[in-house]
Parts: structure tokens; C-alpha cells; sequence
């Protein structure tokens, strides 16, 4: 019998990847984390139909409005204005504080109580210079909490496979594994279709003009990238 | 000026006495969760009165009702019955998995945001025969996940004062500090009278019994501790 894994999905290309290569191994319990960001309703159609095309055993859908009262960030506070353009120094208004973490915890939490022996995340390194949760030192810092702050008999380890790939080697690897990237989202901004000028848009585009790649969603505007 | 500090505040005597501690040197910001909890009207009636008189600066309520999806604990799933008596061995069933990582991560990034320095939390060694996330260990390895996964700039500590005193030890410096026992609750299942008869309920009588001083809540019933 295959074991299982908890894989956090926002809906993003970079966690549908993730998806696929745990899909390969474990069987799958999907979570995803509705923290009140702007484009939520498309990540989470995204997200059912991830979990439709991988046969997930289990899917859970947590409400964290809370961020919404916490703020900080420009993608749960609508006072914040999204920026556009490749944003490549400092960390970013879209940071949202310890959101890995939280997410983390509750990945542990619900993988504790079906059993789960993996948790996957598909944060990447390229991130971690604006985004400090997406360092792999963080990671290997969180095993030891999850070591330390679950029952004895609880083995969880926290898997992270997409982190030293960039963007063009995930496009690369997914569509290698025929990862249906029509049903992710990236657009920081818009629902309907991608604004192609936010800093996850351009990333985006440019990965997998690299990789020579068609992506199958629609944007409103392909720019330089 | 003092600096501030997020005290994560439950409404029971450990995280008051923590709170009073915390008052002594810092501002206040108090930080509660609902997690579904059986008696959180009661906790949440408690965090409010404590606040009022502890001047918080800011105060926070968050709700986890997803713990309640998640399950696993007598405490958040009603179809799983609270034990009466004192348990005094193995993981009880009112664990809730990896709660307190939940509440550390939501209270890292709170303090990220209003640039708090400490996080107090009212974490005892002796509970941390029974629930796993009371280690001081686990903290310890907590502070390194913060410090691995915040911005740079950011410099918060997790601060455990009560945990290493035993309950009767608590309700001594308790009193000493003023504390309001009156606006505290404990009991695991009832929010008008305590039982008396929970584990919670248990600790707490034998614990004021032996510091030698009146327990000023009600009960139905003030057993053999």
C-alpha cells in the first residue's frame, strides 16, 4: 500500500508540480489555505480540479481570514496596491508574514491526524530572496519543530522538491509529467484573465518563454519578459 | 518607551499569570484563539475582561474553526467525549495536534507586522508529558524556524516563563502578582460552573488546595484532588 502525503496547493504552477511528483509516490491528501487573498476564487477552482485530474484520497479547504485582520501584505489587504513589474530586489509588499509557517502548522496538524508521513510544498529558493519562509534552511528548521512538537509515534517530514529548480525547470519538469498547467493560476491580480504585468505574472511568462513552452492560460498582455 | 510584546492569552490561569508577567515589563498585545473549543464563549468573555484589565494595546481574536474539520481532539470534535479524572499518563485525547505550533505561527506573524520583540505563551513542562508541544525543546527549535523565516529585521523571541513551574507554583506567583483568578476559567466542558471533575478542573483545584489559597471560580463539585 502506497503511504500518504499532505501536499499544500494554492493553485500556482509551482505547487501543481509539487503535486505531480507526489502523485508519483504517495497517495495524496490536497490542502489548500484560503487567506482572503484577491484572487482566491480562481485558486480554488484551481484547486478542485487538481484534485479531480490527481484523484486526491482527501482534500481540505482552510479558511484563514484571519490575515485579513493581521494585514501587512498587499494580497490580503485591498488598502495595499499590488505592484506590477518584475520586482527582483528587497522583499515585497505581497510577503505575507510567516505565511508559510501557518500554512506548515496546519499542513502538520492535519497530517498527524490521518497519519500522513510526508508533507509537500512547493516553495522554491528563486523565491527566498524576497520571500524568507521559502529558504530551505527554514524548512529544515520546521522538521525539528514538527520532531519536537508531535507525538512520539508521529513521523512527518517536510518535502520540498521543487526548491533548487527555477521557474523554467519547473515549467520544464511539469510538462515532462504532463502537469495540466490550464488548471493553475498565478496572476496575483485578476480572476478572469492574467493581468501578464504583476511580478507573478511576468515570472511566469518568462519562465516558460525559456523553457519554449506555450502556456495554455489566456493574458491580457504578454510583455517583455 | 517599553516595547511590545504578543501574549497568546486562553482565558485559563497558566496564560494569565504568563500575561501578568509579561505586564510587568512590556506593552501588550494579547492574542486569542477560537479553535471551536467546547468552552471558548467562556474563554472569550475571560480574554475580554483581561484585556480591560491589563490595558492591551491591541488585542486580537482569531478564529480556527478548522480545527474542528481537522479533528482528532475530545476538545474541538463533540463526538469525542472529554475524560473525567486526572490523566496522568500518555497523550490524552485532548491533544489537539500541533496546536501550539498553530498559535505560535499566527502569534510570529502578528508580532511581525507590529513589530512586536517577544512572544509569551504559558507552555508548562508538566503538561508536556501529555501534550507534546509543551517541550521547552520545542520552543527552542520554534525560535530558530522565526529566525530562519521572518524578515531579516525582525527579531522576536518565544518566551516561556511558567515552564518550569508545576501548577501549585503558578497559582503562588499568581497571587503574588495580582493576578485576577476570578477572570480565568479552566474547566474543560462546562462555561457557568466548572465541573470540577475534568482534568483541567482537577489540576487546577489541586493546585490552589496545596498553595493553600481559595480558588475564587465556582464549582459543582470540589472533589479528592
Amino acid at each position: 500500500m502506497r503511504n500518504l502525503a499532505v501536499v499544500l496547493v494554492s493553485g500556482g504552477m509551482d505547487s501543481a508540480v509539487t503535486l505531480a511528483i507526489a502523485a508519483q509516490k504517495h497517495n495524496i491528501a490536497m490542502l489548500h489555505i484560503d487567506y482572503g487573498q484577491r484572487t482566491e476564487k480562481k485558486e480554488r477552482e484551481c484547486f478542485r480540479k487538481l484534485a479531480e485530474h490527481y484523484t486526491a484520497k482527501h482534500k481540505l479547504i482552510v479558511p484563514m481570514e484571519h490575515l485579513k485582520l493581521i494585514g501587512g501584505s498587499s494580497l490580503t489587504d485591498p488598502n495595499i496596491e499590488v505592484p506590477t513589474g518584475l520586482c527582483e530586489q528587497g522583499i515585497p509588499n505581497t510577503y505575507v508574514p510567516f505565511r508559510n509557517a501557518m500554512l506548515l502548522s496546519i499542513g502538520t496538524a492535519w497530517a498527524e491526524v490521518l497519519k500522513a508521513q510526508y508533507i509537500y510544498i512547493g516553495a522554491t529558493e528563486e523565491d527566498a530572496a524576497g520571500y524568507p519562509d521559502c529558504r530551505e534552511e527554514f524548512y529544515r528548521a520546521f522538521n525539528k519543530v514538527i520532531e519536537t512538537g508531535t507525538k512520539p509515534e508521529t513521523q512527518i517530514t517536510i518535502c520540498t522538491p521543487v526548491i533548487h529548480m527555477d521557474k523554467t525547470q519547473i515549467v520544464k519538469l511539469g510538462y515532462k509529467l504532463s502537469v495540466p498547467f490550464h488548471l493553475t493560476w498565478s496572476c496575483y491580480i485578476r480572476e478572469d484573465i492574467a493581468c501578464g504585468e504583476c511580478d507573478s505574472c511576468l515570472r511566469r511568462l518568462r519562465a516558460f518563454k525559456s523553457a519554449n513552452i506555450k502556456d495554455p492560460i489566456p493574458y491580457i498582455k504578454e510583455g517583455c519578459v
